[in-house]
């Protein structure tokens, strides 16, 4: 959905009149809801340094501790199949996709919850499986895995991950913190991810398409690059790339009340990705823009900060990080430098 | 199912032979499976002070910090119908649910995550009055909702929620510290979900049920109780009730390496319950012991410690604590003294 039918039809609802019809939440997009649960929020006590509406939230349980909370559900049918990921991967991909959060914020992962909703034909060795993907991840990030609930589902597998990280009290990464001039950067590369779940789609297990394929099935979480960007103070600004590349572009350039221009040959986008894209005759730099699945990292931060990078990225060598545009003063404005002309940047995925 | 059931279907499943069955979940039971899930996550560091077992986890940010964390869901056709609870109950009722976790701690509610998996189906203004229910349990604890996520869901509506609380370094309460001789303490009383609920299901709205029906939709969280418990080290164990009073206390003695004897005729069953049980001829003691959605704390401590709990009971009059029974040195043996007789203790409500 793009930001202009958005916009439309959240004008169509208004439910403080009294006879207002039952909107459907699906009619209503996911980015107004969430603006109407927030709403609904008490304001928060000063122990809330940063609340809803970034990657995680950011709080303080004593003066020089600053903990970042964030949860994330992964539903069947919805954000994965049982017949393109098994079990393993499932559970290492629900934990993988709130470590980005963390790795958004500069945090070091430290603890997590699992909660599950199984339904009535679950498998044990399959549940077994499941948790040993996310207890793979969990061993290699040094993250303990503390608790969780098991219930059943009379619908989809419902597999929902709260992690917990710790970040330096003034050295965490909002999406809030980018000025204009500053450039954008993207960590790795984009497509992979959305390629390889056309791909399974189409029935490709294997070949050219593999690394597109394992990208989509166990997604990176780019925790030591966030932390050595926050460490060295080498960005302003960041968002992971759940919702695609676009997305996270509008959203970072939103939050922190700019506009920004992204520069198309810049882009770096998985070679094999952009090869099944050519080959099916679709647009690859839009597709690379607009599909989910990447976790990479979009990071905001001045020309006058480049050493800094530099330091950053000689402690996490990969993946680079590659300039793909800027922040500008034209807030709202969101642009794609393409051939010589200017084009709207495309809107990002929205579940409702 | 009964503990001796869930062994013996326990020791059927093998699936370390290669030509091992596909075991539902269903057939292995709650326990044993999240016994499996525990054997599969790795050994925690040292800054998780209480993992996986108990009712939430403690962990420690810094040396003199602990925070309490814990997740539960409600889902719609396991944990309510949309024909039994408005959506603000609903939204309430996750909430309540997760406070009543911490309450089991002896936990300050600091912060919550919520996740959503919404139906197609979904009303604009019912998520809002969910929310709305939620948020006025959190202003009521002074707890900050600080984070979540919303998704769609092809099957039920669950609520998955996240509570993050505070408690001091060595005054927090767990559900393994109790000793053989320990009284066992109930707050409040206990049926009154589980009719709350038959009621409901028969099409009870409004009479003599209706504080039934109340606390079955609104179920409270000991918070306060359960703070000052740990406040005065008035108490050794506990644990809160959301499985019914009788698994509460197999549960609390086997952590504590225990047996335990229950008095039937102590037992504060609410009247109103007892009323509902009685005209249908229904043995309101078994249904008391067994229903669940009672979210009460059960409590040991010792004779000598009396003093401490009438001190704490000083800070928070009600609910009243009521002495039940007591552990015992007979560990793996749970009575129900009645009549004059020994009855085997119940067993708790599971799951799967």
């Amino acid at each position: 959905m793009n930001r202009t039918a958005l916009v439309n039809r959240t004008a169509l609802v208004n439910l403080s009149a009294p006879d207002a019809p039952r909107h459907l939440v699906s009619e209503l997009g996911e980015r107004a809801l969430l603006a109407r649960i927030r709403a609904r929020l008490p304001r928060p006590p000063t122990s809330v340094i940063v609340g809803v509406g970034d990657d995680a939230a950011v709080v303080a349980p004593a003066r020089n501790i600053r903990l970042v909370l964030t949860t994330d559900a992964l539903v069947e049918g919805v954000h994965f199949e049982r017949a393109f990921s098994v079990p393993a991967d499932i559970g290492y991909k629900a934990l993988a996709v709130n470590l980005s959060d963390l790795a958004a914020m500069g945090a070091t992962p430290e603890w997590a919850l699992l909660s599950l909703a199984l339904p009535d034909d679950a498998i044990v060795d399959e549940v077994e499986a499941l948790v040993g993907g996310l207890a793979d991840l969990a061993s290699k990030e040094n993250l303990a895995v503390v608790g969780g609930n098991v219930t059943r589902s009379p619908g989809p597998l419902v597999i929902d991950v709260t992690a917990v990280g710790s970040v330096h009290p003034r050295r965490f990464l909002t999406r809030s913190g980018g000025r204009p001039g500053d450039d954008l950067y993207l960590s790795g590369s984009v497509g992979a991810g959305a390629a390889g779940l056309e791909m399974l789609q189409a029935g490709e297990r294997s070949g050219e398409g593999s690394g597109c394929i394992g990208r989509y099935q166990r997604p990176p979480a780019r925790v030591r690059l966030g932390r050595a960007l926050a460490h060295a103070r080498a960005a302003r600004a960041a968002m992971d790339l759940s919702d695609g590349l676009a997305d996270a572009v509008r959203q970072v350039a939103q939050a922190s009340g700019c506009g920004a221009e992204v520069i198309e040959s810049a882009l770096p986008i998985a070679e094999a990705a952009r090869k099944w894209w050519d080959a099916r005759g679709v647009d690859a730099v839009r597709a690379a823009l607009t599909g989910g699945d990447d976790y990479e990292l979009l990071v905001a931060a001045p020309p006058a900060w480049r050493g800094r990078l530099r330091h950053a990225q000689r402690h996490v060598a990969k993946p680079p990080l590659t300039r793909i545009g800027k922040l500008t003063r034209a807030e709202g404005e969101y642009l794609l430098l393409r051939d010589g002309r200017t084009e709207v940047l495309p809107g990002g995925f929205e579940h409702f």
